[in-house]
C-alpha cells in the first residue's frame, strides 16, 4: 500500500532526478525553479554585469524586474546584455544595497544571487532587502560554498590552493563558505518559512559539458585567478600552488570526479 | 517558447524537488528510485543484518531477492527481521563476495549498499559481481563519503574527530571516501552506462527528523563510536576529541546546519 504509493511517486521523481542529475549547465541546476508570475514587481539586488538578469527576466514573463547595482559601469554592461537579448521588462537603477532608494514594502519578490558572499555585513543587507519586500512576498538567495568542494583523485596541494581563495575572500570582508549558513542568516534577519535547497554539482566524464564548463572553466579558473596574489601575500609557495592547480585540472581527466554545492534559499516575510 | 517549456517542467520538477528537499529519512533519499520489476532475480550482495533488505524487497514486489553475506550471525538477524516484516520473496545464503557460488550471468540485477567502503579490494568485488550479472542487467551501488561533510558552525576539532574515523577505516583496509570515486571504479570494472547520482543530505532546524535521525544519531554517533580507539591509537588527544564531539552536536542546534553526501550509481553490463 504505502509501497505502491511511494512507487507511483517514484516514476515522476525519476523523471525529475534524471533532469537534475543530467543538468549540463549551472543555469539548469540553479534556475529550473526560478521565475515569478506575470504582473509581479521583482527586485534583483546587486545584479552586477547582469549574469543572472536575463535568466531571471526570461523565466518571469510578464513580471517587471528592477535590477540595481552600486556600480554604474556594471549596470551599463548589464543594460547592454539585456537589450541585446531582446528583453524589455527590466528597469536598471544605481543603488546601494544597504540604503535602498525604495519605500518599505515596494516589491512582491526579491532575488539575490552570488551577492551575500562578497559582503562584510550580510545580515544588514538582508534586513535592508526585507524592508522593501511586501508582507507575504518571497526573498530568494543563491550562494556557493567553497568548503563544499571535494574531488577525485584527492590532493593536499589542491586543497591548499582552494584555501587561498577562501582566505583572500575572507580578507576582503567576504565569506565564501556562506552557502551552508543561509538558514540561520535568513532566520536571524526576520524572514520566515525559510526553505533551503542544496544544489550539488557532481561532475564525472559522462558529463563533458560540466567537466569543461564547471570543473575547468568555472571552479579551477576561479582558483587560478588568485594565484599571483596568494603567492605575493605569502599564503602559499609557488611550487605548491602550481601542483595544486595541476591537481585540480587532473580531476577533469576521464577517471576524475569533482563535487561542489550551491545553496538556494526561499524565505517569506510575514 | 523554450521558456514556457521550461516553466512547465518547472511545476513537476518543483513537486519532485520538494519531495527530495523535504526527505525526512535516509530511506526516502536513497531509495525512492530503488525497485525491480516483478519476475526479476536480484542479488543483494553483503546484506549484513538486513538493514536494506526490507526496503529493497518491499520496493520490488514480485521480484525474488537473493541476499548473501559472509557472516552466519548477520544472516540470522537479517532473516528474522525480514520474516518479522512479513516479506516472503527473500532467499538468504552464506557466501563470500569475492567467490560467489553462482554461475556466470545468474542474476537480472545486482544491488550493493554500504559494502565497498569496507573492502580492501573493491575492484575485485565489482568484477565478481559483474560475473554473476546477466548481460543487459544493472548493478546498483550506494556508498557514503565521509569527506563530503561540512557544517555550521565550522570547527577544527570536529574536523579532526571525523578524520579519526576516516583514518581508522583506512587502517582497516576500507575507504570511507569511496562515494566520489564510484564512476571510475565501475568503469574500471568493465561496467558501462555508469550513471552516478549524488544524494546530498542537508540538515537545518526546519528538518527536525534529520537533525535527530541523521546529524545526531547517525553521523555524530558513528564518529563518537570510534573515540576510545582513536585516543588509544594516538590519533587525537582526549581534549580535542571531546571538543570535536561537542562541536558536532552543536551543529544540531537551531542555528546549525549539517551536510553529507551519499552516491548512488547504476551501471549496466554490456
Amino acid at each position: 500500500m504505502s509501497t505502491d504509493h511511494t512507487y507511483v511517486h517514484g516514476y515522476s521523481d525519476s523523471e525529475h532526478a534524471r533532469l537534475l542529475d543530467q543538468a549540463s549547465t549551472l543555469t539548469d541546476l540553479l534556475h529550473w525553479d526560478t521565475g515569478y508570475p506575470p504582473g509581479s514587481l521583482v527586485l534583483e539586488a546587486a545584479c552586477g554585469v547582469g549574469a543572472q538578469t536575463i535568466t531571471l527576466a526570461s523565466r518571469s514573463g510578464g513580471a517587471t524586474v528592477v535590477s540595481i547595482d552600486i556600480s554604474a559601469g556594471s549596470l551599463s554592461t548589464a543594460r547592454q546584455r539585456v537589450c541585446a537579448a531582446g528583453i524589455a521588462d527590466v528597469v536598471f537603477g544605481q543603488a546601494d544595497l544597504y540604503a535602498l532608494p525604495f519605500r518599505a514594502e515596494s516589491f512582491d519578490h526579491v532575488f539575490v544571487c552570488f551577492v551575500l558572499e562578497h559582503l562584510a555585513r550580510p545580515r544588514e543587507a538582508l534586513a535592508s532587502l526585507r524592508r522593501v519586500l511586501k508582507r507575504g512576498g518571497t526573498l530568494t538567495v543563491i550562494e556557493g560554498d567553497h568548503g563544499s568542494v571535494y574531488f577525485h583523485p584527492e590532493s593536499r596541494a589542491a586543497r591548499r590552493a582552494i584555501q587561498c581563495l577562501i582566505d583572500l575572500q575572507a580578507r576582503a570582508g567576504g565569506d565564501s563558505l556562506i552557502g551552508r549558513s543561509l538558514y540561520p542568516l535568513l532566520m536571524d534577519a526576520g524572514l520566515r518559512d525559510v526553505a533551503v535547497s542544496p544544489r550539488m554539482v557532481y561532475v564525472d566524464a559522462s558529463r563533458p559539458d560540466l567537466v569543461d564548463g564547471f570543473t575547468r572553466k568555472t571552479f579551477t579558473a576561479m582558483v587560478e585567478g588568485v594565484g599571483e596574489r596568494a603567492i605575493a601575500d605569502g599564503l602559499i609557495d609557488e611550487a605548491t600552488w602550481r601542483q595544486g592547480i595541476r591537481d585540480l585540472y587532473r580531476t577533469a581527466e576521464t577517471d576524475g570526479t569533482f563535487c561542489y554545492a550551491f545553496f538556494k534559499a526561499v524565505a517569506r516575510k510575514h
